[in-house]
């Protein structure tokens, strides 16, 4: 491993077991004798926490989808600098629970049609990309399920159902395919080992 | 006066008057029977005046110039949406106390010289500009003694003092000179009546 680190991030639907999945390969890694920086998005540092906070509460109505973006922006710009750029440049590896792919697909494809709008916010304030990407595929009803069984949400289960889950798998697959350099697709359907066991060999290949 | 509505700036350094003169205009164009919204900069909206208490609040440090940037242009797009606009629209009187003249000033000129940035950010994301913006020029000495005898600063002053509040005057006299179809450039240096007749002066000739 050099100097420069390494900078993986895990991408995935609701209920793919994707934060699992990234702590799983943090500890992995660090039995290993790799220091290690596990962070998420929206938030990993204090100030992008702040604006994570004012993003998420309240009213879902209270920002447009232009912007909830820019919000985002701050808060990923801000994470960059303080938690990811330092680890990466002492050498760490940074793991990172959802990155620019999430925005890209979330705000870019379902709310708003702001794809290139996010490209274009992307390409001036932030520019890194993930040396890796992570994406867990998995089914959208298994997914939903889960995520469901977690928050007690069975509300937004009959509200936001099927339909939405498997456009949101589409739109990681897609990216996926957009981006094939550094995205791999792994099949989140079967028990955690399985999957955690691919995860670590597909990362131990990238160092 | 068309549908439309009319949107004028106010800018200028601090202690130039030009939120006592924005009120001013304010109160005068009411008296002629316009609806006039008085707003100002961070802040108009409900959100961006919590992005504005994000921003302004805690340590100075706590964020880079590029997160502030983020942050305050999203403070701007809220509330061109949800007040600024809106008013236009409806054929009113918009004036606003610093917009995004002030941005280029600070974020542009002053800290970490990110004109190229703002122009990108605001060509992206806001894009309006004012139909008439207001300079109140005022000598950078009697500027500094206004805001300092308002806020009891005797730190501050001592600290940036006279040589940042002249580059402050320099660089909004430099956005008149780049700008000059919208900017009007009004000596500050008199009592606020007289400066107030000339602010009515050129507003009334705008309609």
């Amino acid at each position: 491993m050099t100097k420069s680190g390494l900078f993986l991030t895990f991408e995935g639907i609701d209920g793919s077991g994707k934060s699992s999945q990234a702590r799983m390969l943090a500890d992995r890694l660090r039995d290993m004798g790799h220091e290690v920086v596990l962070t998420r998005e929206p938030g990993g540092s204090a100030g992008a926490e702040e604006i994570r906070r004012l993003v998420l509460e309240g009213d879902p109505d209270r920002w447009s989808a232009e912007t909830e973006l820019l919000l985002f922006t701050a808060a990923r710009r801000d994470h960059l600098e303080r938690t990811i750029e330092p680890a990466l440049a002492a050498g760490k590896v940074v793991i990172c629970d959802r990155f620019a792919d999430s925005t890209r697909m979330y705000q870019g494809m379902s709310r708003g049609n702001l794809r290139a709008l996010v490209d274009q916010l992307h390409a001036l304030m932030i520019r890194r990309e993930p040396d890796l990407t992570i994406l867990i595929d998995m089914d959208p009803q298994t997914g939903l399920a889960r995520a469901k069984g977690r928050q007690g949400t069975e509300e937004r289960f009959e509200d936001f159902g099927l339909d939405l889950q498997q456009k949101m798998r589409d739109g990681f697959l897609a990216l996926a395919d957009e981006f094939p350099d550094r995205f791999r697709v792994i099949d989140g359907n079967r028990d955690m080992d399985s999957v955690a066991q691919d995860v670590t060999d597909i990362v131990l290949k990238a160092f």
